[in-house]
């Protein structure tokens, strides 16, 4: 991917100290979300990655998943999957727990949003842990969709998430990396 | 706006009888994202709609306003201005509290998010009660900005959120109307 482009979108996520903690140095993905240059072309990046790929689907989780996740499907021209927390979703649904720092939290998705033998792609703002991505491979795969690759705006390495999913025989495709930085 | 074209996003919307509870019909517009064609001519139709129209921003509402307005904003070149529940949003923010069927909400929107004299669209997927869109109307309107206009997937007329919207002085666009159906 051109890297001119790539620095482009790095450059437009702030970084924000001591947030949401001391110590914890957030990136901001809504300060690349409210700059239209660099959300398009993060969008055409992703679209021109996985245009030829094959997928049937793009899932995404709440709520930031859904900011990258729908318009990389419509992109794509593909149905775009919800994954939301409990209570959301209005048809019958499966769930799956997934560990928190403190505690767990459920996710969910309808059992009709996936065909068996679909090809799904999940996108999501930022690979972190991998809980909730984890989570996400594991239902799709409940409902018979196929799950082997995974696109992320940002990754943070130093967290385990790629790990995770590397575990899960799922690749990844990442934007920008903030490693030990 | 093309009628066959209309005729068919409306058909993809599911409608679930006697949900959140006895006597609603649910408009479930996630039947409608999940169906490619049916998400990608809806993103369409609005593209086409607004991209004359000289708006600076797309504005959203948590959650199912980032599925739609997303693609919008990415379809027109423009950034996203998320607008949140509280403690979502990482840099400074203001907030608007709204009044539900019982109690109230508060939404959240980052102060640097809107310029002065930005035109802004508001975007969401379902006009009910207009309760969080007039919220999202006085969050912007405090920043300076301009909001003349907002769309809508769904209305339900009958639920007061036009007649919300016309004494704000902002023109509503809407694909579908369930109107008394």
């Amino acid at each position: 991917m051109n890297q001119d482009t790539l620095g482009f979108i790095k450059d437009s996520i702030k970084s924000i100290p001591d947030y949401p903690k001391a110590g914890i140095i957030f990136r901001d993905v809504t300060s690349l979300v409210e700059n239209g240059p660099a959300f398009s072309a993060t969008i055409d990046l992703l679209a021109e990655r996985f245009k030829d790929a094959g997928f049937t689907k793009v899932a995404g989780t709440e709520a930031r998943g859904f900011i990258f996740g729908a318009p990389l499907a419509k992109a794509l021209g593909l149905g775009f999957i919800l994954v939301r927390k409990p209570n959301k979703l209005p048809r019958k649904t499966i769930e799956q727990s997934y560990k928190l720092e403190y505690g767990t939290d459920i996710l969910q998705i309808h059992v009709d949003a996936v065909d068996a033998g679909d090809k799904v792609l999940i996108v999501d703002d930022l690979l972190a842990t991998g809980g909730t991505v984890a989570a996400t491979v594991s239902l799709i795969r409940q409902l018979g969709g196929i799950v082997e690759e995974a696109a992320f705006v940002i990754s943070l390495p130093d967290l385990g998430g790629e790990a995770v999913l590397k575990n899960l025989n799922v690749n990844i495709t990442k934007l920008v990396d903030f490693d030990g930085e």
